[in-house]
């Protein structure tokens, strides 16, 4: 039955080269690690490891229910209270992932009076948002100013939020912020900035909302996960209290989710305060990023990720199993991971990577790619 | 902008006694639980907790990444062989949420080819998963094998899914899983059973999926949460090892969603372990939920929630809040988290309430229903 249904299927995917398959890794594999989204290096410092072990103790292991039952505990109101403050926003709704922030702000604001306006290379999170959301959406070009102007000017539904994302994930790229939010004030529209890789790495880690100008500004909302520079898991979204209280009454995947465990609570939040007095972090993320391109010889990037096009998924996969065997891991993204069509190496800069560790990651990387292409 | 949108909502919601706020809960409030879905009473077990706090300084304070890049570790691996040796089937995929592995495996089976069929009773992830699958979706009345039989007879589509719950999560009763896996078979359809509410509590913890004898069949798929028996956060699926490849290479909430933080691994696989070594934990709840029913004068319940129908949403809200005064948490559930539109109390069962506090607990609620109605 199942195998009769999906085994041509897999056949297919394997025919093409494009078989995902899950590698578990060891506790310490005393790798160097380009792959993972702890982008500040925060994920095994003291400081954070001991704030989510005490919560376990003070807190027990689970949030045991929805939010809105017994499922807020002190710690999250607390831990919403710092990310508003630390994006300078009124405030903040935390959810158990950065995935459910994002189906449960769309959905919430969604509907057939809502016109939905994507740009192309939003996150899956926000395409899948935008598919439940019960709103007729318009895939705009990447970052293009112009044609998101066009859609809302024409639209005929009394609301509309314009989506996109601040750093994107695979390119690291940026959006014209400035410009969106002008272009959505003018219409009458909300601007959805998913801040998932801008947290902790652009405008001195606040995000690139705040170093724009934009945060808590009424037509402003913002997304982030607590899962890549918090080092983490879980998603926020944060904007006018009136947001907020909508959410909690209509957003489906907060209301029907157990909420965030407390350790995942605590580190984030422990994270968040290790970023306050560490300020020069993201500086350190933006160093190792700019060695990264330059001994890959791609342009430099403007957030974490360096994205080095590959010649296809094969020469992808090999050249990224090159670099785990000389003690390197990276990411190989292909498609439908990518949002051109390119396989690629996504390398990420960590704040905590040594110089040493540096050099050695860069000689490892061009070495592989050289030996596939 | 959006407080001239939102503002009018918040206000007719209120008017309607239907607004629902958050309130956070202190970490040892000294109350007794009636509302958290901590069903086996785990969420602070020493064993639990110290296998928590021991994960964060192994393994970090989050997976650092998607499953599919370097969010693998040999916990998750090691999580899922316990899961689904536990449950009697093939292989387990575990997700970062309950939500998001319903709608990562129904989006998985979904698309023009399949048809849908779901209880109209089913979770609001299952009801979301469906909207989002791009299939056609038909609602069925509640347990009504014959409209699941007729609808899979006159499909068109090549593949068919039905889905139910195996006990539901707020009324508590079981779905008749026999007559709806022979009609499934003979129809060749899947039958998906959301086991979020029997893992723990039915089948001697092994869920109602288990004890039908239906588990490891090739047509019937489960999905549990990790976030009410096990203590923890976050969700499985459980089926034949082709499905679980499936997934890996077509789920996109698995595929664009970080890992569960080692912590929540570490937790669901401790309490997993604690109901292998302590059987008889189900047999507890049972006993449990059967004095909160007589106490309040309401059928006996099949699993571990006790429904309590009151007169309308004000006066639900008015008992809880007089069983919180006597130092009982209880439930209050309203429009639109009611299947059939009733308000009601939801008491959960716990296998570690002592004798004394169970007596007391029903006292305190029998005494503030009674102040209500
Ligand atoms: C841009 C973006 N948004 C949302 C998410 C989802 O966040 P999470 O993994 O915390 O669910 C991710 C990555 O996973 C992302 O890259
Ligand atoms: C039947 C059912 N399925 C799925 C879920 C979602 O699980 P989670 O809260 O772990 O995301 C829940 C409850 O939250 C549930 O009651």
């Amino acid at each position: 039955m199942l195998e009769d249904w999906l085994a041509p299927k897999a056949a297919a995917l394997e025919a093409r080269g494009l078989t995902r398959r899950l590698v578990a890794r060891a506790a310490d594999g005393g790798l160097i690690d380009l792959a993972g989204n702890d982008y500040l290096g925060l994920a095994r410092d003291p400081r954070v490891v001991t704030a989510a072990a005490d919560a376990v103790r003070t807190w027990g292991t689970g949030a045991t229910a929805s939010r809105l039952v017994t499922g807020t505990t002190e710690l999250h109101e607390e831990l919403e209270s710092a990310l508003a403050a630390y994006a300078g926003q009124e405030s903040a709704l935390v959810f158990s992932s950065g995935y459910l922030a994002n189906l449960g702000v769309v959905t919430a604001l969604g509907g057939p009076g809502t016109l939905l306006v994507s740009d192309e290379h939003v996150h899956a999170s926000l395409v899948d948002a935008g598919r439940l959301a019960r709103s007729r959406v318009e895939i705009v070009p990447h970052n293009d100013v112009d044609a998101v102007e066009k859609v809302l000017a024409e639209r005929n539904e009394p609301h509309a939020v314009v989506m996109t994302e601040s750093v994107f994930s695979v390119l690291s790229d940026e959006a014209p912020l400035l410009e969106l939010a002008a272009v959505a004030r003018a219409h009458n529209a909300v601007l959805l900035v998913d801040e998932a890789h801008g947290l902790g790495v652009s405008g001195n880690g606040h995000g690139s909302v705040h170093a724009a100008g934009l945060a808590g500004l009424e037509h402003v909302v913002v997304t982030m996960t607590l899962s890549k520079s918090l080092a983490s898991q879980g998603g926020v979204v944060l904007g006018p209290s009136v947001l907020r209280e909508h959410l909690v009454n209509r957003a489906r995947p907060f209301i029907y989710d157990t909420g965030l465990n407390p350790a995942a609570c605590a580190a984030a939040l422990a994270a968040l305060e290790v970023l306050q007095v560490e300020p020069d972090r993201p500086a350190a993320i933006h160093a190792a990023a700019a060695r990264l391109a330059a001994a890959c010889e791609v342009p430099p990037s403007r957030g974490a990720v360096v994205s080095v096009p590959m010649p296809g998924p094969r020469e992808t996969v090999r050249a990224a199993e090159l670099c785990l065997r000389n003690g390197v891991r990276v990411g190989s993204f292909r498609p439908p991971s990518v949002p051109d069509g390119i396989s690629r190496l996504r390398l990420t800069a960590h704040a905590g990577l040594s110089a040493a560790d540096l050099d050695r990651a860069c000689a490892v990387v061009v070495d592989a790619i050289g030996a596939v292409s």
